[in-house]
């Protein structure tokens, strides 16, 4: 084992694109626990969007990252050592383990510590995506901010993203058309052919509007909307009378280092009397077991598919990141740092 | 009595501002009446903002008026020949009875025909502004749309106008803070002194966000959106989590030539998790009534107070509209046309 803890400071927020020098390497001792904490090696890290915002000090939903801190980042990793009854040495553990080694936490949190049953029927990997803050942001966002009802037509963007490939799949679940919005050919036949999309648009082609206009022939219904700028303008255009928006994320601006504008259709959320309304997945957390039940069960079921783009070495996160807004991950973007060192319990 | 019909039809549509010269003045025959419908003797005339979206071909809520047609517009007249046992000669109307003196109309369309009670405590022009499409839009937009609690702040933008003015007196009369944003001075004196808004800000004032933040505390929790661009923006910035912006117009884009960008501060909608609703009044037909009747009730109890801006002359109409775009108006804009002839019944 280790003896020293590598750990990702937040240097300086970017201005644009993320970059390594935004990040400093340090390695210290591996953390005491005090009482109730545990030790988690970390294993997987999980690269999201959000890492993005978290990373400025624009207004948030989450106090920001502060400079020197350690980068905060959701991870599943293994118990190692334990002051904490519910989370015994060998257990597998998700929450807010940082871009580190190893993290001696407590159980609490607005993200709180969660332990991972054992003899679930998917990889850690995929329960990290599937059975926490994405899979639940698809669940809620979708089923009850977007309310769709059966035989309404749902488009997704980023719909071969981490989120968005889970929110077409439950679409049809209930009985929805699902069109889904990604940037390659491969993204495209993915969820299209493997994930069961009634159809996919290619936002690089030059006539993806047209594509999406005959994509919708009843118009669209239900927006799950995780891009924002051109994307969601053109989308808005297409939304029927009463449709809704589920807001989740706008990864478009994110980078943007000038004031980025609204969608230039924002009028016809009074023309077609829409509703947008964004969400942060902690507003459902009483409900989360709810929501996992039934992912792990359409999963099992073979109604859910999955997958990850998974990167070797704690080392390689700064630079990684960058691939979810350049577009070069399929499914849930994650940074493999270790196998759990112990037999799971 | 006048034997010729004055119709101002819609004679090009405005890329800028309403000038004349995009309506056509023709006198015709007063119009003989078919089964079930009466002629109406137009008094007033109302001036809404939505008359400048209905005069474009853009894609909006009701179809746009045609070239050639009278100009659609709400207004207030007496019924003179009637073949409606429900609309007897003498009765006061309001319905869409267009930029004319004599509208043949029947009962029905998506703004229905609707009869005055007689003896109502507020004249023909404060009754089209109250208990019609400008009160029940403050009324529906601020209680079902914008949902206030009691103790929660209420900001409203255009509040000297004709909607606006009702918004933050309900917002008043259920426990809110009501926060108005106007344009000059004496408007913002008439609503904090007159009509009891707790604050009121002109928003030509340099300092006018320091204004907005000084007189919201607390945040925001209602936007009653009239105005849209740089009001929104400020105001979205300073929305409480779970905020709810409902959404009655956007006049500051009515009159724009270019593509208008939606609010800067758009993200906010995720970051707050608020809740932006578009609505058309006509969306609460069946709850009309309800609306009246506490409409009446507040006025008469003196908890609302009501203004409208008079001028005289149908054919003025053409110029007096851009009141509404240039801020000229206080209250309801309407163009009186006529006494009623006969007396009322």
């Amino acid at each position: 084992m280790a003896t020293l803890n590598r750990r990702f400071l937040l240097a300086s927020r970017p201005t644009g694109r993320i970059d390594p020098e935004h990040f400093r390497l340090v390695e210290s001792e591996i953390p005491e626990i005090g009482p109730g904490e545990v030790l988690v090696r970390n294993c997987y890290l999980s690269l999201d969007p959000t890492n993005r915002i978290w990373m400025t000090d624009r207004k948030q939903y989450m106090p920001p990252v502060q400079i020197g801190d350690v980068m905060r980042g959701g991870a599943a990793g293994q118990v190692i050592r334990s002051n904490n009854p519910a989370f015994p040495v060998g257990a597998i553990v998700q929450g807010l383990l940082g871009w580190q080694d190893y993290a001696a936490i407590g159980a609490g949190g607005e993200i709180p510590l969660v332990r991972l049953p054992k003899g679930l029927p998917m990889s850690i990997p995929t329960a990290m995506g599937l059975l926490n803050i994405t899979g639940f942001s698809a669940y809620f966002g979708l089923l009850d901010v977007g309310t769709p009802k059966a035989g309404e037509t749902v488009v997704v963007s980023a719909a071969a993203g981490a989120v968005g490939s889970i929110v077409g799949q439950i679409a049809k679940i209930k009985g929805c058309r699902a069109v889904g919005i990604a940037g390659t050919p491969e993204k495209c036949a993915w969820i299209k052919d493997e994930l069961g999309f009634d159809a996919a648009i290619n936002y690089r082609d030059a006539d993806w509007q047209q594509q999406l206009k005959a994509a919708c022939p009843d118009g669209i219904d239900v927006n799950f909307e995780n891009v924002g700028g051109a994307i969601l303008d053109e989308v808005l255009w297409r939304m029927n009378m009463r449709g809704r928006v589920s807001l989740c994320g706008l990864i478009s601006s994110y980078n943007a280092t000038d004031p980025v504008p609204g969608p230039y259709n924002f009028s016809m959320i009074l023309m077609k009397r829409l509703r947008v309304e964004g969400f942060i997945v902690t507003d459902f957390a009483p409900r989360f077991r709810e929501a996992a039940a039934e992912l792990v069960k359409w999963y099992a079921e073979g109604k859910i598919k999955y997958r990850e783009t998974i990167v070797e070495g704690l080392e390689n996160a700064p630079v990684a990141i960058n691939q979810l807004f350049d577009g070069g991950n399929t499914g849930k973007l994650i940074v493999k740092i270790a196998d759990p060192p112990l037999p799971v319990v």
